[in-house]
């Protein structure tokens, strides 16, 4: 692909031209890293300075740059093809599209896949080795479900939607288009509902189900669990990574991001556009406002506002966290000093 | 179902007879929740009066209340048929089962599972598609494995436990009867056994075995490790979330909980009755009592007594927790007045 | 066993003779815990004075010590056999292995097994039932894949390299010699890798790959996630626990150990045998130096340097952290006193 040819498909992307070096259009071969990679491809530097140093040095043919005229010159001095994106992490996103062709198994059944005579499968759908589909699910065109993916009765998957290996549905879940569960996740099996009796646990029957809505990506070996009753839901474009724990009743709004190993007890209701980091947790029923961002290992325990951004455990305002975590440090010395004064005072004060 | 059908069953339940609104007696079609329910459906208040509100205007045909006399006549005003349970929720879980028939593939053997000779299974078992099962392994009667389940030499599974979807049991697990091992998870495999040398890691194998006693869950994707020499048991009627690690050598007792991410190192002792919150964790051959109970992401480095409740990291008694972290969150200001203090001191005292 | 033979054994792995208990030489069938041995049984007594009491009334009929001539002489009093070993918990994984045969299933393709014809096995390789092994993917001599797992194309296998059931290898994957995957586990699926835009999160397709190096092991239901571009790369010999999530991109040295639950965010760079213990947080593209510690639930937010013992969140040198923490439990002493404080000085001040 000529760099040329790439510039225009950014172009289409940003909605505008793009400001690129004239005269020089090499041929590109691929993508990589501007500290990685070789002549024939394509790199970017984003706002972040630490990899700015490789400007002088990379080996990359051609580099997506932020609008930053010192960088656009280092470039151009040394005789590198470069284009201008506002947002040079998501052109390279872009470019790494043009190039990468991901695996896609060919439509069609394999023949060791066992499926229930009452699923309906959709046209062009592609069912992996192994798979099992109980009864009554219904999978939509275009659906890929990939090697060993067991899939219980009553469920539905979306077009286009695509399950990776070992991955399970349980009964009654519906995916909306375009979902994709990774590997070994778990998806609609029983909440953990068990009430304490003087016998023991009396186990709670968990009758609802779990509704993934368009373009929701759950991680390898997540888990989201249907409720006793009602649903679990999971708004659109939300996606989800690795090792998460999404409890009964959840209502997950859009576009959330919710990092490896986050946990959320029951009832929790999240709105839009919400991120949480990596080993989040939220106590049962916590409401949490659209916006709102909790750092890495957080632990949320009651309301956070919309656009809040909180960290520590129990969750506070970032900005306090980060004063009150500074001062934690000096806590020894603190302990010190106070001691230091009260014998100051104790001298001090008259003797009674 | 009439209602006063349910009524009778839940007065078994209690062992007495119940309170329940006179001359009422509707068809009842369901179960839901007080905010969601429709005409035909039963549901339930509990004292947790954050629903209460919805007395008033759901659109349930029955409801299940706490002895309180309010709820009582306010759910006669609207003309709802009501019956009184000391312990709502659990009433709500037998209304459940009334109503819900969980999946439960039909007893035989699919065609497609691999099945060792000299495994020998018992009476009514189901054996699901692309399960297989290796040598010398006994499964009880009517005992139900799931599709794409693996279950390596040398395992007893109890009569009437459950397997699910792409779980695996290593060799010589031995569950009791009545457990369910919840989909993906892996019980028996190796501890994590590494001893460190010069010449880097050497492995000690695992030649112990993972016990769970009778009435067991293991939640989805959740991992149980065998150890070097010995056992790893779980005490009958525990319960376990998804995505819980336990490591190898713990002794767990009977009828404990344990909320998804908990993570408990090797050698752990936990009493009866104990309950984790989500992602706690336990350090090394630390001695739990029973009855204790850890708040979420509590992590416990030494001995907790029963009965006890601890919070933080390190685990606190979680009423000392509870006010050391609210100064923790006036750090920066008494920080501030420790100086300020320092300064007033040193204008009072004498100048040397 | 005799137990000479055990000895003489034991001396080879040492590289040197040892000190042993003269005049007897018990048969030994087998290996336990000091507190669970029956007589026949060798087991072993460490550093750690714990068990030390154990020596007085162990079934067992030999035992492993350390050099200590008190234990010496408790053991020759009572006559049992006994010889000394430097790291006497090696010398213990030494006997184990001498008694224990792990389960390793016969050479051969499980007729079940659904292998691409451009798939080349290796010599003496072991495919389980089930099995699926996608295009152009390489299984070195002497790998086992148990049954149920899933590799997708372009992976390699190296040679003795050991996959356990329902386990996931994504595409272009590469294992050397000896890795062994935990049954679950989940390695080279796509990095949690999407970019906010107005309209939401747009996917960047990750055509990298993860490497693990000779003799590296993955826990159950752990994940390894494919960055980008480039690699993802474990060193060899590094051990890593169950429920583990490492990030796009991250690039962990050789030896090290991580412990169960650990999560690492993308691009982190991990030295040389580094331990991180169970729950621990790595944040993106942190550094951390060869032999570095960090301690259970530790959140590490920016470099650590090598040799360094790192505890809380965010993590600080481990000596610090255990004094701050200590006086985190006195915080309610504190701010009264500070309370007292001010009023005393409030008394003592001149009035203006």
């Amino acid at each position: 692909m000529q760099f040329s040819q790439l510039v225009a498909q950014l172009a289409t992307l940003a909605g505008s031209t793009l400001e690129s070096s004239p005269g020089t259009d090499p041929v590109l071969t691929g993508v990589a890293a501007v500290d990685e990679a070789n002549a024939g491809q394509i790199s970017f530097l984003d706002e972040d300075n630490s990899l700015h140093d490789w400007l002088d040095r990379t080996a990359a043919s051609a580099l997506i740059l932020p609008p930053d005229a010192a960088l656009i010159e280092r470039a151009t001095a040394r005789g590198l093809a470069w284009v201008v994106f506002p947002q040079p992490r998501l052109a390279f996103a872009a470019a790494i599209g043009a190039f990468y062709r991901p695996f896609r198994p060919q439509p069609g059944i394999h023949p060791s896949a066992v499926i229930d005579p009452s699923a309906r499968l959709g046209y062009g759908v592609s069912i992996g080795a192994h798979v099992v589909i109980h009864g009554d699910v219904v999978v939509g065109d275009g659906a890929i479900l990939h090697a060993n993916v067991v899939v219980y009765p009553g469920c539905e998957i979306g077009a286009d939607s695509q399950l990776h290996a070992n991955c399970t549905l349980h009964e009654r879940t519906r995916l909306g288009q375009g979902c994709v569960i990774h590997s070994g996740a778990v998806v609609g099996a029983e909440g953990f509902g068990f009430v304490p009796t003087r016998e023991g646990w009396f186990k709670m029957e968990q009758s609802g189900c779990v509704v993934l809505e368009d373009g929701v990506e759950v991680g390898c070996n997540s888990t989201i669990d249907r409720p006793a009753v009602g649903e679990t839901r999971i708004g659109r474009q939300t996606k989800i990574d690795n090792l998460v724990h999404i409890g009964h009743g959840c209502r997950i709004g859009e576009a959330c991001a919710m990092a490896a190993q986050v946990g959320m007890a029951g009832g929790v209701e999240v709105g839009n556009r919400v991120i949480l980091a990596g080993q989040v947790g939220v106590a049962n029923k916590v409401k949490i406002g659209d916006g709102a961002i909790a750092s890495s290992k957080s632990g949320l325990h009651s309301t956070i506002a919309a656009g809040e951004v909180v960290s520590g455990y129990p969750a506070i305002p970032n900005r306090l966290w980060l004063k009150a975590s500074a001062v934690y440090n000096k806590l020894p010395e603190l302990y010190k000093q106070v001691r230091s004064l009260q014998k100051r005072l104790d001298a001090l004060e008259p003797r009674q």
